[in-house]
């Protein structure tokens, strides 16, 4: 939550001289991503976000995000398009960052998602998965199923088990039961990956965009719904199951794509190894983050009690 | 840079429906500020900055920022208003802070002032001390001139000696300087005494705010114009003066307010003053903040050269 690349107000307006998009008349550093550096841009024509690409993400991957979010907005989702300037160019150098302007979308993140909301939110993953049936760019999943257990070795037994008593074993066998039962013929796409609550803009119940997609890639689109299921449907210290709105997850998802009969089965795997995949990652930053009051610190435990939810307590779909 | 209190839309949704301001279009927070938690907020109506106070302002402190900006406000100057609620209420609670909701006004901070843009600036804080002669309410300045040795004193000789050799003797000796040449009439109303670059929003070359008040105190009008020379007039390092800045802010102060003889002639003090005030207190921050990649700290020898220039090089006005 911070700007890493302090950007002056007048390398901004400079820029945005190469686009038709009207003069800057307020610029604000937000603090939102952790992987980049984020500015609200407003000019006399609209409102722009302004992003600058640090370190995390890889420049070789704009490319993909490019042309998924311009696949998407043609098919009608509401997704951040990426502004092109007069001569076409859509990805720039600013501050000595690779950076890009980006439609602003109105909005905002709940905290606490009603059922209506969290059902318009699985409808549109539906229409999302519907619209990039024909998108044919690929991108590998660097955190898909098979990276768990590396990750799990870079994290470190003794680490681990710093964290929570028996974790180290605990994740090991999940990565080795998730690996062993992960289906094999699943309907695979272009998949958001990270479709948490902060992650979707929504108004009047109805979702104004889908947003933060750098964590997108080609993997199987019924462990995209999981992930959505699992990041909205649990107080956040997951201690607390919320039936209500896993059902309108799912419920909202089948309002606009029917789920097939092997993802159906395969549903609480594929939610166990989104469970595995936030534990590790979140694992990873809590040993390898030095402790600041700053950066707020996401619970790793959070997502172990989810994974103990789908492994003990989560019924058939 | 940070947001140090987590409010999620549906908090602020709520507390918007306290006022007439329209419903919750957008929140985001924003990297501005190093006192308080700040996020622009769009409504249907407009749009506003909502600011949550965290430690480092006495919520004590909040009428006399509320009456400054509405006395100033209704002078005529460009500064954010506190919005009232139906009640007429304009301090409220939110995620236990105590927080405002503030007019939102457009315009960007430069990093590399023109001299219009510091004349504009010299004319507009001109404008603000004429506006104050009637503003009754006093702030004693907790970062004063009597201030100065104590504060260096908490600072410690040793830590001191450890940002630069000889820097314990020299603060020391420029405290006891500024203290015995402090000029004993100058005229004294409101202060901004902050006025950096970072505080004044610009459009066109025009003043379209000036912001950030919570330094605003009650003290000797000239050294605030000693103060916005010395934030304004030098590389942000202090190794260069740019005297058409600094000609500029000067020239544009005197053209709405006059300079008194006794303050041309205190402003080499005034001005030691003011780069010993922010020398003391990067020292002090230098010392006291835990060393971290996020918070950017600033070079306390940025104002001992300005220090050095006012000493020794500064023509009389």
């Amino acid at each position: 939550m911070a700007v890493y690349t302090q950007v002056g107000a007048e390398d901004a307006a400079k820029l945005l001289t190469r686009y038709d998009v009207g003069e800057l008349v307020s610029i604000k550093g937000i603090a939102e991503g952790v992987e980049n550096s984020n500015y609200f841009v407003e000019t006399t024509h609209s409102k722009f976000i302004l992003t600058l690409y640090e370190k995390r993400v890889d420049p070789g991957d704009l490319p993909f995000f490019h042309a998924l979010l311009a696949h998407l907005h043609t098919a009608g989702c509401k997704v951040p398009r990426f502004i092109d300037d007069r001569d076409g160019a859509w990805l720039q150098q600013l501050c000595g960052r690779p950076a890009c302007l980006i439609e602003f979308l109105s909005g905002f993140s709940v905290s606490t998602p009603s059922a209506a909301q969290a059902e318009a939110t699985g409808q549109a993953l539906a229409e999302m998965h519907n619209a990039l049936a024909d998108f044919t760019m690929m991108r590998p999943n660097s955190l898909g199923v098979s990276s768990f257990r590396p990750l799990a070795e870079r994290c470190g037994s003794a680490a681990l088990e710093s964290i929570a008593g028996g974790l180290s074993a605990r994740i090991m066998a999940e990565c080795d039961y998730v690996k062993a039962h992960w289906p094999a013929h699943l309907p695979v796409s272009a998949i958001h990956a990270d479709l948490f609550p902060d992650n979707v803009l929504i108004l009047d119940d109805r979702v104004s965009g889908l947003i933060d997609f750098y964590f997108a890639c080609t993997d199987v689109t019924g462990y995209d719904l999981a992930v959505t299921h699992a990041a909205w449907s649990f107080s956040s210290d997951g201690r607390d199951y919320f039936p209500e709105i896993g059902r309108a997850i799912l419920t909202g998802y089948e309002q606009s794509r029917t789920m097939d009969i092997a993802t159906r089965e395969a549903f609480p795997v594929l939610a166990r190894a989104a469970c595995l995949r936030f534990l590790l990652t979140r694992c990873y930053d809590w040993i390898n983050t030095p402790k600041s009051a700053i950066v707020t610190q996401k619970d790793p435990l959070a997502f172990l009690r989810r994974l103990d939810f789908y492994t003990n307590s989560f019924d058939k779909l």
